[in-house]
């Protein structure tokens, strides 16, 4: 078995030869995604071995990620191969200035180098996070979560393959062997190793990097996502926005968990709220929104969770103020959604609401790498420094001051 | 005295309130240098206060640094109108497109919000920050040293003063009241509170921060800088570019401290070197080079000391790879300088050097907002996320997606 710090030691390494072309890069995602196709009964068989281990452990639907079968890994390659045809974003020539002295600085994109990847038991993001690291540049280090490391440790085999097929150096696609604790933590304290880390996963993951990483780190995927219907909102359009944001896929961070009412329209939208929601979402409202439906009360938690569920938190608001504030005060900053008719309000809105994505007159569940046309994502970051929302190639690359002169000194 | 958790708090609430336009920005600005110049007299007799205070604990080039002037005030009021001058980074669209579901999306330039600065002894730093971050929509938070600390409070209320006579919040501008070590960790980890943390000093602060902080920063400032003179140099643009990069200004972040000779060209330049800087600059030298030449003999630390200082260690490479080995080995990823008339060797260092700023046949003391045409800078980012090397004005916000609809759902 190989330590955490044999294979970061090695990553760094990779990091610092000469990169591959583009060319090359795509080449070898194509062997890549036909090298998983080719190992698809060693990837069932250790998926097998994972589903063995889990069942009782995990739920239902954790179980259901877990699981591999051919149509799932077909469809992995197949992603894959749509990463190969998107562009590269490395090399990218983003400003160039001659300075009078004669100076011609480029800032040019570069890859950030060890880019380690901490998520959970969906083996697909082992494939998925391999292929947009490789074709920005990057070395991967991926620490796939102990409930499916035997098919991460297959599917990993089988990108290494791949590589080597193509002729490339298989060490761009690592995955760490330990499954404790211990090698999160070495991977969140490995300074000058690791250039990047990005946790995938639950808040507990989230909140563990944040409190104890001190390699730089982005953090991602945290919604608690609002939908704030202006007195000036098209009921029917806020009901519409509402139900999709909220219910078209309750488990992803873009869904809506809460719902914030101007007062002067909330005794003509909450019934009807209720009763779209009535059999499908539980509704728990402020002490206004119990007055006007029979609601369950909100408790002070409920407001400041991700239930990723059928259940929504309503409140009234006083105006779009309040709404504002209520943000302010309970948004992890990723998406929110204000409905109204109002260009005064829109702006306001989009203008003081600080989160990642800000909508007017549309569902949150958009925020998303493919919808916003990068044709990928690695993840929606929810802070503010380096990348800001759905993540695709070109957040995976920093930039670099090439300086050319003939002699110049200050 | 007010807490620094009471002050940030204030940040926070201020951050949230609708900003001020470009003009109310310029016209303040231009109000903040007014009121410096008029408080001139309160400053000077804070700044005897610190001076009195530092005298005899702090070396003569710190009290140097520490002491004010008529000229220099009135060089900082200078400051604060150079950057009123300068483009509006925020609300520029970075980016627009129109999706085939009708959805607009737009990449907005935003402020940060509450930056916080974390600095050493020199006053001037309490303007210079304070107008960058202003101008770019942020409201600043700044934790002078403690021997600066009456200086820091007199440009504060000055500064404060010039705010509020342009009738902009004042809160945009906060001094940290405590001095103790406790507030500088205070800041590092208000979580929610503070969105960027730029710490602005020695190593021993950056180290402090990086291990501690909680909340996002941005490292900056240590550069331990490397020369890299080729086998096809120009000799005597070598020298000249060493000499430059190391005497110009050697307390300073991107002068050079180490200098890498080709085996090839060693015996005809070394020599050449300590004839130019026998009187006036130390070298320390690896075996190789004191075969060459009387220099000191380096120790095992020689090669990853920021001198900041008339010394320089100097090492013989096998060639151009031993070059880029040694400065990954040893870099601070600041700026790197390759002196060499051949273009291939020009390419392969620019390509593998993995530094925010890489030369070519130029002193790497141009690393600096001002030499980069930014026209001013917050620091020098050694870091690869968010910004990297000189930070200006751009680089002091973030973006946010702001998507207009008409009832789209998913």
């Amino acid at each position: 078995m190989k330590t955490t710090l044999e294979i970061l030691q090695t990553a760094k390494r990779t990091a610092g030869l000469a990169a591959p072309g583009t060319e090359q890069k795509n080449r070898a995602l194509l062997a890549m995604a036909d090298a998983l196709t080719a190992e698809t009964d060693d990837i069932l068989k250790a998926n097998a071995v994972d589903m063995q281990h889990a069942a009782g452990r995990i739920s239902p639907v954790m179980l259901d990620r877990l699981r591999l079968d051919e149509s799932r890994i077909a469809s992995m390659a197949e992603g894959i191969r749509s990463v190969a045809a998107l562009d590269d974003p490395t090399g990218r020539v983003l400003q160039e200035v001659e300075r009078p002295n004669g100076l011609r600085i480029q800032k040019i994109s570069v890859p950030i180098g060890v880019v380690a990847i901490i998520y959970e038991s969906r083996p697909n993001v082992t494939s998925d996070a391999a292929a947009l690291a490789f074709k920005s540049g990057n070395v991967c280090v991926l620490r796939s979560g102990k409930d499916a490391f035997f098919s991460a440790s297959a599917i990993v085999k089988a990108l290494r393959k791949g590589l080597a097929a193509a002729g490339i150096n298989e060490n761009y696609v690592n995955l760490i062997e330990d499954t404790t604790r211990q090698s999160a933590t070495d991977l969140m304290t490995a300074q000058g190793l690791v250039d990047l880390l990005i946790p995938r996963g639950g808040k507990g993951l989230i909140r563990a990097c944040v409190e104890n990483a001190k390699v730089p780190i982005i953090e991602t995927g945290t919604g608690i996502c609002h939908i704030y219907v202006d007195k000036a909102a098209d009921l029917d359009m806020a009901l519409n926005i509402v139900d999709n944001a909220k219910t078209s896929r309750p488990s992803v961070c873009n869904a809506a968990e809460v719902c914030l009412v101007h007062r002067e329209v909330a005794s003509a939208f909450l019934p009807r709220l209720w009763e779209r929601f009535r059999d499908r979402v539980e509704l728990r409202g402020d002490a206004a929104v119990c007055e006007m439906i029979p609601a369950k009360a909100a408790d002070g938690e409920d407001f400041d969770t991700e239930f990723l569920d059928y259940i929504m938190a309503v409140a009234v608001v006083e105006d779009i103020d309040g709404a504002i504030a209520h943000i302010a005060a309970h948004s992890t900053h990723h998406s929110e959604s204000i409905v109204t008719n109002d260009p005064a309000a829109a702006e306001r809105f989009t203008a003081l609401v600080d989160s990642a994505a800000v909508y007017v007159n549309a569902s949150t569940r958009f925020t998303d790498g493919g919808e916003f046309g990068l044709g990928c994502e690695m993840g929606i970051s929810t802070q503010k420094l380096h990348a800001r929302g759905p993540m695709g190639l070109q957040e995976l690359n920093t930039y670099r001051y090439v300086i050319t002169g003939n002699g110049q000194i200050r």
